[in-house]
């Protein structure tokens, strides 16, 4: 009678808390944000497969995520103002709250305690705990004009710093988080019409807003806050006769290579070669249409492009040492994001009109994997977790 | 009687299987080790405490470590030999070897695959299966003057290659691993006499060999191995009146900033700066002592330094954008070793005969923890899973 009774309360015990989820590390693990369902898949960069499906993270349009420095906790940050906390290992929703009405993009501070959003409506930046998602500070985004603004380009930078840029009054806020409940706010004003995203080298230097209403890039030195914002790259959003601009280039996209960055010009068919430390441009090389991410492989050699409608059917591959295009794929329709695995031997590219995840080798060019995917967009390796600005 | 059945029996499953080890991500962990008493300790750097030692590894002395890519697997490298994959979730070694009879440090190729291990006695190179530490591949180090050579300064590169050094038939070689049955070797002759170290730009770039017998490195282009080695920074080794060379300087220690590299000038009381692009001196920095590691915070404006005996309870902080020592600290006698957290708000300091770990914010130089530990030496976050070279 033991016996029998034995067999039932292990399995029992196993399958309430032991079986799954299964001991594993997680610095080859993902996901891909699925725009169209509200769901997220968790990917694994070694064996080249999806784990799992989770749902009801609302409206993933433009979706971004930050990991938790333990590449445990995926904070994925909707549109519709939702902030949800994914633990990628029990494969479900942590936490999920809807912070905001209408929010662009989010930050993790770099001890990891922080959790920061941008929002257009009601304009500003709120910061939550990274562990239970309650707010620690809220910072309307009021401009020098006295109107409420929306927030941009919100990034994390050394010096447990965020930074964040105000599309309607034209400012760049610098904000010291040593006090997480009572921010510092460092604010530059008057630095360019309508800045409407932004950028951190990845050595955390300098923050860079694109700049919707005029040519170029505001561009502030995180070292030296005294210096002010300057004006860079004005030939970023020049260059003669304009195209239709189908998508603003994302800057996160902007391949910083350590020495370069390339960057997409706006409206042209043409990424921008321009040197990290002069943010003078160096050269222009003619590509297949308007480039939206242009990502630089982590060896700096090759920065891979993909493009607006109507040709997002396609990915190019530029090698930085001659400065020529080398590959032309065609990977499917509708190729919004790529991603390389954190040595560089793998890249993944969410082809969403053809629902599918590419994987490549970017050594051969040749493709070593496909996996299913709803509506793909964005796709993150927690490798982020160990990178300023991501 | 099925309630006091129950209990026990549930807290045996527990115990079994189930209550350890914690479910938990492994971005924020890291290895210390403690080279006197053949052991390490496995850290956390969220919580800034040791979660476990693990014994049995043997002769630890100038011990390194590589990462798996799932941030799951620590392999050590023993100066005996002995090739040991600790679990660091199970916090036990899930597989130990004893591959040579004389060793000086391994690799990881980018795709996880393949651990390789520079031997000097067989003087050679030998590869192993990353899962179960099976032999796949060995090499010995035959120079072209038809003698074994011992072999140092192995590093992973991109393209699926190990790279090293031949110290007595002073070569370089390239092993093309794509057959991992059958590496194709890149064999660069007379490269300069008796490189005795050797490392890699982060971005997989340039591999530089420390020589012994002369001045200055070694330096392959691994974009472009037709322009073959060539000699650079000839004043590494010289400068005047050598004093005694206490140690070496670590080649691995050497920081690279993206534009900028710092090192150590053997047997001097200085540091030089160097052009990465161009690899020439831009300047010389008079520190403390004879400097071991030069190390960049990931934000490539500090680069901390060690130093050896005498002055080896010293750190100094060199802020490279006024190229001045802005800080000098006196952790403790015998700092060998020191690791940044990987967006570098954090930097723990191995302090060997104080048998302690020190913790220190680089922004404020304020000490946040301290840890006991044996005779501490080289101390890795897993992070380094996921850089080129490490």
């Amino acid at each position: 009678m033991r016996a029998s009774l034995l067999a039932p309360l292990l399995a029992l015990s196993m399958l309430a808390g032991c079986a799954t989820p299964a001991l594993r590390g997680t610095g080859d693990l993902g996901v891909v944000i699925e725009r169209a369902t509200g769901s997220v898949q968790i990917l694994d960069t070694t064996h080249r497969s999806s784990l799992a499906k989770v749902e009801g993270l609302g409206d993933l349009s433009h979706a971004s995520i930050s990991y938790a420095r333990d590449e445990r906790y995926a904070y994925v940050f909707g549109r519709d103002g939702g902030l949800t906390k994914v633990d990628i290992l029990r494969q479900r929703i942590e936490r999920r709250i809807i912070q905001g009405g209408n929010s662009i993009g989010g930050a993790i501070s770099p001890d990891g305690t922080l959790v920061a959003v941008a929002n257009y409506e009601p304009g500003g930046v709120k910061v939550f705990d990274a562990n239970d998602l309650s707010l620690v500070a809220d910072i309307p985004a009021v401009g020098a004009n006295g109107k409420r603004s929306k927030v941009v380009g919100l990034v994390d930078a050394p010096g447990h710093r965020f930074v964040f840029s105000l599309y309607d009054a034209g400012e760049i806020w610098v904000a010291d988080m040593h006090d997480p409940k009572q921010p510092v706010l460092h604010k530059f004003v008057d630095i360019g019409e309508e800045p409407y995203d932004g950028m951190i080298t990845s050595d955390g230097r300098y923050y860079a807003a694109g700049l919707f209403g005029e040519d170029g890039v505001a561009l502030l030195d995180l070292w030296n806050l005294d210096a002010g914002v300057k004006r860079a790259l004005v030939e970023f959003g020049r260059h003669g006769e304009k195209l239709p601009v189908y998508k603003m280039p994302h800057l996160e996209g902007w391949a910083a290579t350590g020495n370069q960055v390339v960057l997409p010009a706006v409206g042209q068919h043409e990424v921008i070669i321009a040197d990290q430390n002069t943010w003078k441009e160096i050269a222009r090389i003619p590509v297949a249409g308007q480039a939206v991410f242009a990502v630089a492989r982590p060896d700096g050699r090759q920065v891979w492009i993909n493009f607006a409608f109507p040709d997002n059917d396609t990915v190019q591959v530029l090698d930085l040492p001659s400065r020529s295009i080398v590959k032309t794929l065609k990977p499917g329709k509708g190729v919004l994001h790529l991603e390389f695995s954190p040595r560089g031997e793998q890249v993944w590219l969410s082809v969403r009109d053809e629902n599918r995840i590419e994987i490549y080798d970017p050594d051969s060019f040749a493709r070593i994997g496909t996996l299913p995917a709803e509506s793909p967009s964005g796709i993150f390796f927690t490798s982020r977790a160990h990178r300023i600005g991501l």
